[in-house]
Formats: structure tokens, C-alpha cells, sequence
């Protein structure tokens, strides 16, 4: 299959450019490094040493596999950009990794709230038009986020539920509670592909991810040169892979408030299986479908804790610091989400162990010497610090 | 109460501005002459002759009745502006109507789908950023859209729903199924206010308005220089407004498709009604609310069937056309929605009549030979016209 992977410089991106491509795939990229600038931005970086540019990360590819990843670097919010990746690289399916990824981010300014609605809202608008005129049969595998549902009191479906009401009945999309101006963007952009598809006809399936960790996958093992980024500030950084970096470097492990905030969770190497089935098993034409991606839920306190406990295992004495909750969300809540139609597709899970975070412990020691300790405690806040202008 | 008008130059936003102005308010509008700038490029124009600009129009107002009404000609996407405007006036009430309003007008082309949700979504947050900043306290009453809501197979109900759901219960967010990208942009407001009520403490009503009919209001009666725009093109026009002028110009009724879409009406006096009585009564901080405003529900085919008893009364020959549909919606369909809200805060609907339609009719024959025929039958497509590539 012909396979667009846009934002293909990413954490989640690279790797499954590799993971394609390596099975027989024609993988085209496209990314404008915008997690790098923002990164540039806060003064951060991968833990991970990553190459120089998506052509210098294809090239080494090539020189260890001898298979070939097409590179555009390019903005998907620049029409003539997508226009021409769709014309000449006629994609079969197109995997939509290439958006503002952070909630913190969304919160830092104004700016950058404006900013992360305005790329994701209008690069996904562009890719539908493109879709819509170039590749109308194409597949549209986007990466959402479990983040959209929030943490409603009832049990979080996949995407649709069937509300009963008043006497009559309907499947309806599922509401959204985002709690980020991050979340809302993904909230938007899922609001913008189902009326894609049933005003156009396109296929979509909407990958509702949770909270990915990992650092290695089977390809980014062939070479150090084709490792992926590892992000753990506060910025960019996901729950568990900071947790583990912090256990690695002495600093205690930042849990925000009280830590009963529950989500679902998955391995970086489950993600490209489950995109992968997402992207062999296509739903029909205008058919608008929405995958819940994750493989286990986790309250942030058990994370903390079973860092500790690998910790204790290796060797790392592991202290548990409930900081100030930078954002605002409920702290104890009920959550259960469904995740079946991957399962059902025939998705073999890899679950969380302590072996699993021993190894990512012994992963983020080989690049200790690069950790921005800075980068850590959180600084980006929901609620402005300052008092509201007296009336 | 100190009142800011955004959108202050529309159709609803000049006749809010007068009505509050009347009644003793301090009134401050915003207008970046977007929907002027529209009827140029689309070669289209208001029936009615308006001035050629707000302070224009503040000026004839000030002439007629001695009151005075603020103006800022400004772009609400223009940060600067949108800091100076909250700065300066310090609203108790802010009136949002400052969108790009039209459904048609998003599905012209992909730069104006874009558009279309790049100015609403931007201009809102800048809003929402203005109120956490400078005004807190403030009330934001934000004009959304029943087509918000799409024609759900259940009743709908105003912006949250009770669901019960595998033994538990919560009331969310009311599912959403926008039928244009317009109405998606006003799906992505609401979606974005209601986060900020949550995580600022704003307090927001978010008015779910029906379509609105009518061409005057008690204030613009007092002197034809306070004439508000009255659209009956393809792009802006609204269903029983174009049906009026239609009939008056011996135009066949334009019904797109079987007729059978039902939706909410309201007249335009109780629209300024409707705003007066969320502004007066505003929720507490931190609430987010939303009141269905309409008073009545039609099915296009007997609004066609009241224009054209109506005309047969004032002697016009009225027939009716049905024409192929341009847009992609649900032509026969249950709806019944809610909006009860309004009506116990002491709304007191004008319902409409054949004796409205016919003082429309008169008003219409007024201005008959500023009509632009060829704005009138329906070009503005929801599916591309051409075949997709083939592949």
C-alpha cells in the first residue's frame, strides 16, 4: 500500500514510517519540525539523540535497510504543500500523526493556544480537501486522543453511544469533555472528519489514543541513528516516560495533585500495531469510525508506585513528590473506557511490568548526561497566576 | 449596564446595539465590515440600503435620537485591538455575534471553509483570552446555532443532556452534528467557552439561535438611515427571508429538495428580546449555559405554503419550485427541540403570521429594484461537482 505518514519527524511518526516501510509498504513523510522548534522554544530536547533532519533519518535508514522513505519537508497548513504531496504521492491510506501534540503547550500563552487550534483545526481541514479532491477513496487514519471524552461519570465508549431518550433512540457521537485547549483542537478536528465524511464520502478512522511510553521499537533497535525522540519535560513529556526518566537522575517524581487522575495507556510498539490494523482493515466509503487506543488504564499514583518499585528492583531509590497541580481536572474520578474494536481487529498487547520500566530505565541511563533537569518541575499553568484585574 | 456589541454591523448586531442604546445602556460596538467584504466578492448586496459605515450609522442614530453609540472598526482575530477594546470599555456584558455566519459561504471553496473556521474559532478565544484578563467577570452571551445540533434522531435539548448509561448517569455536553463547516466552527466555540468557564471561572450564555425572519425593529422605524441589512442571496439569505422577496419579485419559491428540513424560527425583535433577557439575567461565574433560541418550528415546504397564502391575500402570484438541493442534509426528518429556557426568564414570542409575512411583503416592494437576481437560485454546493479522480 501506498502509505502517507504525515508528521513523520515524531515521536510516534518516525517509528512508524520504519515499521511500514520495513513490511513492504511505500511510505511517503511529511513533517515541518515543529515539535523541534517548539522544543528550540522552551530550551528542551529528546533525551534520545535524534539526526539532524527527516532526509539525514531516511538516508541512514536506507544505509541500514536498504529500503527507501519518501521525505516532504513541508506545512501542512500551506496548501500548495499538501496539494502536491496528494498529487504525486496518490496515497492509499494517509496516517495523521502531524499536529501540535501538547496540552501544556496549548496553556503557555495566548499565542500558543491560538496557535495549536490554527495548525491542527486548518492542516486537518487541508488533508480532508486534499482527500475530498486527490485521493477520495484514500483512507484517513488520525490520531485523536482520550483526551477529548475528559472523565465523564459514565463509561467512555468508542466514539458513538446509543442515548435512549425520551421514548426514542439514536447513536450519537459520544460527548466531549476536553480539558485542554490542545484537547479541544483534537475535538474539533474529529468534528471536521465525520462531516467529511458523510458530506463527501470519505473514509476516516479516528485512533482515540491514550498516554504512550516506550522509548525502543523492533526497527529503531537496527541502529542507534534510527532512534526516536524521548521527550520528559514538562512540556512535551507523557506521564510514564517522565516518571521513569525522573527515577533514572534522583529527582523525585512529580505527581500532579493528588494523583487519582486515571487514563488509558499503551506501549510506543502496540501503537504501530494498532495503526496498522487500522490502516488493513479500512471501514467503507463515508464511513466515519473512532477506535478508543490503549491498552490499560492506570491512575497516576499506581504509575508512581510501580516506578518505585522497579527502582527498587535496579537499584534506584525512587521518592514520590505530589506537587501543586498545574492543571485543572478532577483528581478522583470514575473511568472506564472501552477499547475493544482493536482487540476485535486482533490487537496482541504488550502490558506495562516492572521488567518494561526496568528497560526503559536502563535506555534513558545511556543518555543521562543529556537531561535538562530544568525542563522538569512543571511551569505551564491552566489558571493564569495572577489575580484577576480588580473591578 | 456597560455592553459590548461584536458583530455590530449585521443584521442582528445594528438593531442589538440601537435596542440596548434606547434603553439606557452604555453601548460600544466592533465591526471589521466582514459580511460587507463578502456581498462584494460575491457581487451581492443588503435589499436595504444601509450607511456606508458603523460610525456612519452611530452618527444617524446620534442625530435621531441624542444617544450614542461606540465604535471600534477593528478585526477581532487583531489581538491588539481585541486587548484595546476590552481595556478601555470594561464590558459588564459582552453580545457576540462577530462571526463569518453563513453555511453556504463556508462551502464555496477550501479557502473559504478555512476561513470560515480560522476567523470564528481565533476571534472567540481572543474573546475568551480579553474576558480572563480584563474582565472576569464579565458575561460572555455568545450567539451559536440550533444547526449546531444537526436532526438527531431524539429530542434536543438545550446544550446538555441527562444520559444514562450501563447503571450510572451524568449530564454532558448534548452530542453535536453540524451539517457545514460553518456550523462546525460554531461547535468548535462552544466546545472552546465551555472550557474556559471551566478552567477560567468565565460564565458564558451560549444562545442556540433558530433561523431569523424579519426586517425591522422598533428602532429601526424611527428613520430610515437606522435600516439594518436585509440578505436574500443564496450565501446569506435565510429561508423565510428569501421565500418574501422571492414571492415580491415573481422569483418561484426556491425549496431545495423535498422540503421536509424542519428547523427553529424567530422573529427578529424577539432575537433583541432574547438578548436582553440572557444579558439581564446572567449565570454565575464559572457556568457555562445554553438556551435554544427560537419560538416556533417549520418544515421549509410550510413556509413555503404561509408565503404563498400570504401572497395570494396581497395579490402576488406565489408558486413553488422544488429545486435540487445543494446541500447534503436529512430532507424528511423528526425534530423536536427544546427551548423552554428563554420563555421562563419572561419571553413573550411574536409568532408569525400571514400579517407578517405580508408587512415583509410591503417593506420587500420598497427596495424591489435593488434586487440582484442572479444571487438568488442556489450555486454554492456541499459535494463537488466534478467526478473525483479516478484512480
Amino acid at each position: 500500500m501506498r502509505i502517507l505518514i504525515l508528521g513523520g519527524d515524531g515521536y510516534l511518526g518516525w517509528p512508524t514510517a520504519m515499521y511500514f516501510c520495513v513490511r513492504g509498504h511505500d511510505v511517503h513523510t511529511v513533517d515541518n519540525y515543529l515539535r523541534r522548534r517548539a522544543h528550540r522554544e522552551q530550551e528542551t530536547d529528546s533525551l534520545t539523540p535524534i539526526l539532524e533532519s527527516l532526509p539525514a533519518r531516511a538516508e541512514a535508514w536506507r544505509a541500514v535497510t536498504g529500503y527507501r522513505i519518501g521525505v516532504t519537508e513541508g506545512d501542512l497548513c500551506d496548501w500548495p504543500t499538501v496539494e502536491q504531496v496528494f498529487r504525486e504521492f496518490e496515497p492509499d491510506a494517509v496516517v495523521h500523526y502531524g499536529e501540535m501534540p501538547s496540552a501544556p503547550y496549548s496553556h503557555i500563552t495566548r499565542e500558543h493556544a491560538v496557535f495549536t487550534q490554527y495548525n491542527n483545526v486548518v492542516n486537518t481541514l487541508n488533508v480532508l480537501w486534499a482527500m475530498r479532491d486527490f485521493a477520495p477513496e484514500a483512507h484517513l487514519v488520525k490520531l485523536g486522543t482520550m483526551g477529548e471524552y475528559g472523565t465523564p461519570n459514565i463509561d467512555i465508549e468508542e466514539g458513538f453511544i446509543d442515548v435512549r431518550h425520551n421514548g426514542r433512540e439514536d447513536r450519537l457521537p459520544y460527548p466531549k469533555l476536553p480539558g485542554s485547549w490542545y484537547h479541544c483542537s483534537k475535538v474539533h478536528d474529529s468534528t471536521n472528519i465525520h462531516l467529511a465524511c458523510r458530506i463527501w464520502g470519505l473514509r476516516s478512522t479516528d485512533l482515540n489514543q491514550g498516554v504512550v511510553y516506550g522509548i525502543e521499537t523492533e526497527e529503531t533497535r537496527y541502529d542507534p541513528r534510527l532512534a526516536t525522540r524521548f521527550d520528559y519535560d514538562e512540556v512535551f513529556g507523557t506521564a510514564l516516560n517522565r516518571f521513569c526518566l525522573q527515577a533514572v537522575i534522583g529527582h523525585p517524581i512529580t505527581v500532579y495533585g493528588q494523583g487519582g487522575q486515571t487514563r488509558g495507556y499503551l506501549n510506543i510498539v502496540d501503537t504501530l500495531q494498532c495503526v496498522e490494523l487500522a490502516v488493513m482493515n479500512p471501514p467503507d466509503l463515508g464511513e466515519y469510525r473512532v477506535f478508543n487506543q490503549f491498552t490499560e488504564q492506570f491512575s497516576i499514583n499506581e504509575l508512581a508506585d510501580l516506578v518505585q518499585r522497579a527502582g527498587r528492583e535496579y537499584g534506584l531509590e525512587v521518592r514520590i513528590d505530589h506537587v501543586d497541580n498545574p492543571r485543572v481536572e478532577a483528581e478522583d474520578h470514575y473511568y472506564n473506557a472501552k477499547h475493544s474494536a482493536l482487540l476485535d481487529l486482533g490487537l496482541k498487547p504488550h502490558y506495562l511490568s516492572e521488567t518494561l520500566v526496568e528497560s526503559m530505565f536502563a535506555k534513558i541511563e545511556e543518555h543521562a548526561d543529556r537531561v535538562i533537569t530544568k525542563a522538569i518541575m512543571p511551569k505551564t499553568r491552566w489558571r493564569p497566576e495572577r489575580e484577576p484585574v480588580p473591578r
